[in-house]
C-alpha cells in the first residue's frame, strides 16, 4: 500500500503550475510551497502540472525544479517529479555508468516492478537513451553477474497465478542440486530464476525450504556471505518473493551508515511511496522498533527531510 | 511491402462473417467462397469477422474452420486468420515441443518482427499459454543454442537510426577475434547480436566487411558449414539484416525439398504476406529463375495452392 496522500479536492494542473511558478519566483525559493504541491500529487497529476507547465512556460518543470533547487532535496524533488517508467529509466541508466553504478538498482528495477512497469522502463530508456537497457547493461558488467543481470532486465515474466506443483518439486531439487554443488552460476539455476513467474518461483522456494530444511537464502548465506554474486542472488531472490523485507533493509543500512546514504534513501523512498512504503514502513519498524519517519527524521534535516517525510507519512507504522 | 490485395469496397465483418456460415453449411464445404472472402482481408478486418462470427453463433471462426477443413488448406488458412501475435505465439509454441520443435522458427519470430511485434507475441504467450516464451525455450533447448535463443526471444531492441561509428568499430573487433579464434559461443559475440539496434549492428558488420574482406557469414561457414550452431548464428545475421533473403533461402528449400516442406510454405507465406512477401518474391525469381507463384502452383494442389497463390499475388516477381 500506498504512503502518498492527496488531497480529496485538488486544483486544476494549470493552478498547480501556477502556483509552482509563483513559489519559484521573487527573492529566494517557496520550497514549503513546492513540497506542498508536488509531494500530495500522484504520479497522473504530476505529469499533468508537467505538460500544463511547459504549455505555460516553454520549458520542462524538471528543468525549472533543477535551476531552482540544489543537492539531496533537489535530486529527491526530481525523482519523485518524473513519471515512474521515466525514473526508473533515468535510475538504471545511472547504474550502469561508471562512478554511479550499481548492479542492487538494477536488480530492484528487473524484479520489483510489474512485468508491464518494467515493459514501460525498457521502453523509457529506448526514448531517454536512444538504445536498450540491455545494451548498457551487457557492455558495463561481465561474468556470472551479467550472466544473471542481462536476462533479468529482459524479463517479461508472466504473471497468473497459476502453480505448476509437479515443475516446482523438479526445481527445487535443480535448485538444491546447484547450491550443494556451489554451482549458483549454472545455467539452470540463473533461467529458473529470471524467467518463471513470481508465484511459480515462490511455490518453488517453498518446497525448497520445506524439503531440505532451510531456505535457499539461509543456504546461499552459509556458501559465502561475502560473496558479491551470491548476495546480488540472494538480493534477487527476497525482491521476487518479498519485496518489502529487501526494501527495509536498503533502508536500514542506508540509514545506519556513518553520514547516511541519501541515494539508497531517496530512491527507495520516491519509487515506493505510490506502491508499498506501507508495508516497507511496518517491516521497518517491527526490525529497527522505531517508526520510519522518526529514523529519517533524525538522519536528515530541511526541506530534504520535509519531503521525505511528507512522502512517508507521519503515522508510526 | 506486403503481397495481400484487399478489395476496394469491403463487405462489413457481419456479412463477411455470414458468408463464412454460409460456405460451411449444406451439402461440402465451399472453400472457393472461404478463400475469396478471408484471402484478402487485412488483419484488422479478419479480426473484426472472428468478433462478428463469434458474435452471432457462439463460436470462434477458428473452430468452424477446424471443423470444415483438413489438412495443409487447414493449417494455412488457421494461421493467416489468426492475428498476427497469436500466430506467432502458436508457432513459438509448436517450436518448443518435443516433435515440432524448430530453432529457426524461435530465430525468425525474435528477429524478423518488429521491437514492438515481438512484444505482442510474448504478451500473446502469456495470454494462450499462462507462461512466458523464454520459459519454453530455455526448458527445452540447452547449451549454446539456449544461450543465442534465450537473450534472443528476450530482447527489446532500440529501432532508432543512430549508430556509433567508434563502438561499430570496436565491436566489429571483437566479432573478428571471436570468429578467428572459433569463440563464437562466447558471451560477447552473443551479446552484441542480441542486444544492438539494427542499425547499430548493420553498420558493426559493415565494418567488418570493410575490414577484414569478408562478410562475416562468409567466416563462419569457412568455419563450419556442418555446425548446428553456427548455421543458426548464419541465421540471425541474415534475419537481422536483409531478412528477405533468409526467407528466400526457406522458401527455395521448402519446394526443392522431395516432397515439398509444407509447414515451412504455409508459414512464410502467411507470415510474410502482410509484411515484406513481394520483396522476398523478387529475391526468389532473382534466385530460382522461376517466379515464386509459379514454383508454389508446380508443388502444391487443390484448395492449399489456391489460398497460397492468392496470398502470393499472381504477378510476375
Amino acid at each position: 500500500m500506498a504512503t502518498l496522500t492527496v488531497p480529496s479536492v485538488v486544483p486544476s494542473p494549470v493552478e498547480d503550475a501556477e502556483q509552482l511558478r509563483k513559489a519559484f519566483e521573487g527573492w529566494g525559493t517557496n520550497e514549503g510551497q513546492i513540497i506542498s504541491i508536488l509531494a500530495h500529487r500522484n504520479a497522473h497529476q504530476r505529469t499533468q502540472i508537467r505538460k500544463a507547465y511547459a504549455d505555460a512556460h516553454g520549458e520542462d518543470l524538471l528543468k525549472a525544479l533543477d535551476k531552482e533547487l540544489s543537492s539531496d532535496f533537489e535530486r529527491a524533488l526530481l525523482l519523485w517529479t518524473m513519471e515512474p517508467a521515466e525514473r526508473d529509466a533515468y535510475l538504471a541508466y545511472e547504474s550502469t555508468k561508471r562512478f554511479t553504478s550499481n548492479q542492487w538498482v538494477l536488480v530492484e528495477i528487473a524484479t520489483t516492478r510489474t512485468t508491464h512497469e518494467l515493459f514501460l522502463v525498457r521502453k523509457a530508456y529506448h526514448d531517454r537513451y536512444k538504445r536498450s537497457i540491455e545494451e548498457d547493461v551487457a557492455h558495463h558488467t561481465h561474468g556470472d553477474i551479467r550472466k544473471l543481470l542481462l536476462p533479468l532486465v529482459s524479463s517479461l515474466r508472466y504473471e497468473g497465478d497459476e502453480v505448476n506443483t509437479t515443475l516446482a518439486k523438479a526445481e527445487a531439487k535443480i535448485l538444491r542440486e546447484k547450491v550443494t554443488d556451489k554451482a549458483c552460476n549454472d545455467d539452470d539455476f540463473i533461467r529458473i530464476l529470471c524467467t518463471r513467474s513470481k508465484a511459480q518461483l515462490n511455490a518453488t522456494l517453498n518446497h525448497y525450504n520445506n524439503s531440505y530444511g532451510n531456505s535457499i537464502n539461509k543456504d546461499l548465506k552459509a556458501d559465502g556471505s561475502k560473496d558479491e554474486f551470491l548476495k546480488l542472488l540472494r538480493a534477487v531472490i527476497t525482491c521476487l518473493t518479498i519485496p518489502e523485507k529487501y526494501f527495509e533493509k536498503v533502508l536500514r543500512q542506508a540509514i545506519n551508515k556513518v553520514g547516511t546514504d541519501e541515494w539508497a534513501l531517496t530512491r527507495v523512498i520516491t519509487t515506493r511511496a505510490e506502491v508499498d512504503l506501507c508495508r516497507i514502513k511496518e517491516e521497518y519498524h517491527r526490525r529497527n522498533s522505531v517508526p520510519l519517519a522518526t529514523a529519517i527524521a533524525k538522519d536528515t534535516g530541511g526541506d530534504y527531510e520535509k519531503l521525505l517525510i511528507e512522502l512517508t507519512g507521519h503515522g508510526n507504522a
